[in-house]
C-alpha cells in the first residue's frame, strides 16, 4: 500500500476567499469528515450540477458512500464522473457589532475526485459496518448485518481522499475598531447537533442501549 | 408581479429514489429553506462540480446568497451558470433491527436555477437585513447596518425558486417482518441543532439580548 499524502492541496482545492482559513492537512480534513453525520455530494447530470445529501464514512484514506443500486447519484458516480463532496459542521453564530462582520464559526471539508464501485465482498462488508458505526458507534454489534440479497441491492462507492481542503473559522467577531464603542452585545452563540430523548419503536421492548442514551459525536 | 407557482416539480427535480418521500409543494420547500441555517451550493468550474456551504435567506419566492465581491462562487454564479442549492435538516437517527434498514429522518430541499446579481440598492439592503434575520431573528435592529463601502464589497445573488423539490423521511424504522422478533432495541434518536451558552466578546459589556438567550429555530 502506498503511503497516504498528508498534504491535500491542489489547484482546485486551494481556498481562495480568506486563504488563512484554508487547511490542507489530511488529519484536519479527516476529523471533519468523521464528525459530520452527513455530507453533500455534487456531480453533473446533463450539464447541470446536482447536490444530494448522503451518509458517508471514512476508512483509512478513503471516503465511502452507499445506497440503493437504483440510486441515480450512485449510478452516475459509478460511471467515473468527477464528484465534489462537502461536509460542514456548524459551530456557532458570530454576532458582530456591524452586520457586515457577522459570520459563522464552522469547519468544512471539500474532497474532489472520481469514485469507484466497491465490488470486493470483504471491503463491501467492512464499509457497510463502518457506515453504521459512523452514524452510531456500537450499533453494528447488535443489529443484524446484511444478507446476500441486501448486499446485492446495495451499491458502495469509494472515493480516495487525495485532493481536499478544510476551511475553518473559530473565535469571536472581529469588528471595525470604531464600532467597538457601540453598546450592542457581541459574541458567539455556539451551536451543536445534539440528541434528544430516544423514541422507542412501538414493537421494541428492549432496554435502550448505552450507545444511544450516551450518544455524542 | 406574477403569481408564484405552488407546484415546483420539473423533470430534473423529480425525486427518483423512494418517490413517496418527494414533495413539490412551495410551502414545504420554503419551510425547509427557512429552518436551515446554511445550504450547500453546487456549480460547475472548468467541467468539475464544486459544492460550497453558504448562508442563504428567502424573501418571497426568491432565494438569496451573499458574500465578498471577490468570492469565486458568487462571481461564477453571477455569470449565469446553472446552480443547484440543497438545504438539509437532520431530524434523527433511525435505528432498525437490520443494518440494511437503518436510515435517517431528515428534510431536504433542492432548488435548481440560474442566479442574477442584485444591483437595486433597495433590494440589496432588504436582502442583507433578511440574511442577518435568517441567522438570528432580532439582530438587525441592534447591529450597525452596512455603509457604502461595505455595500460595494458585498455581492448579493438572487435565485428564483421555480424548480425545486423536498425530500422528507419521518417516523420509526421499518424492518423486515421476520426481524421484529429480534431482541435489539429499535427506534429513533432525534437530533437537533441547538444553541449553547453565549460567549461574550471580551470587549463587549452589554447585556445578552433575549433573541440570543432564547435562540431557537
Amino acid at each position: 500500500m502506498t503511503e497516504l499524502k498528508t498534504e491535500l492541496k491542489t489547484d482546485r482545492t486551494t481556498v481562495r476567499r480568506l486563504p488563512k482559513r484554508g487547511n490542507y492537512d489530511r488529519a484536519t480534513v479527516e476529523a471533519i469528515l468523521d464528525e459530520a453525520l452527513i455530507c453533500h455530494v455534487g456531480f453533473i447530470v446533463d450539464g447541470s450540477p446536482v447536490v444530494i445529501p448522503t451518509i458517508h464514512t471514512r476508512v483509512g484514506g478513503t471516503l465511502y458512500f452507499h445506497g440503493s443500486a437504483a440510486s441515480r447519484m450512485l449510478r452516475t458516480l459509478r460511471d467515473g464522473v468527477e464528484a465534489c463532496v462537502t461536509a460542514t459542521l456548524l459551530d456557532g453564530l458570530v454576532l458582530a457589532r456591524s452586520t457586515f462582520h457577522h459570520s459563522m464559526n464552522y469547519r468544512s471539508a471539500v474532497v474532489f475526485g472520481v469514485a469507484r464501485e466497491v465490488t470486493d465482498r470483504k471491503e463491501k462488508l467492512t464499509v457497510l459496518e463502518a457506515l453504521v458505526e459512523h452514524v452510531c458507534r456500537g450499533r453494528s454489534a447488535e443489529a443484524r448485518g446484511p444478507n446476500e440479497s441486501e448486499l446485492k441491492q446495495t451499491l458502495v462507492l469509494a472515493l480516495p481522499i487525495r485532493e481536499a481542503s478544510a476551511k475553518i473559522r473559530t473565535g469571536p467577531p472581529i469588528d471595525d475598531e470604531e464600532d467597538y464603542t457601540m453598546g450592542v452585545w457581541a459574541g458567539v452563540l455556539p451551536m451543536r447537533l445534539v440528541p434528544g430523548e430516544p423514541i422507542r419503536d412501538e414493537r421494541s421492548s428492549a432496554q435502550v442501549p448505552e450507545y444511544v442514551t450516551r450518544y455524542s459525536r
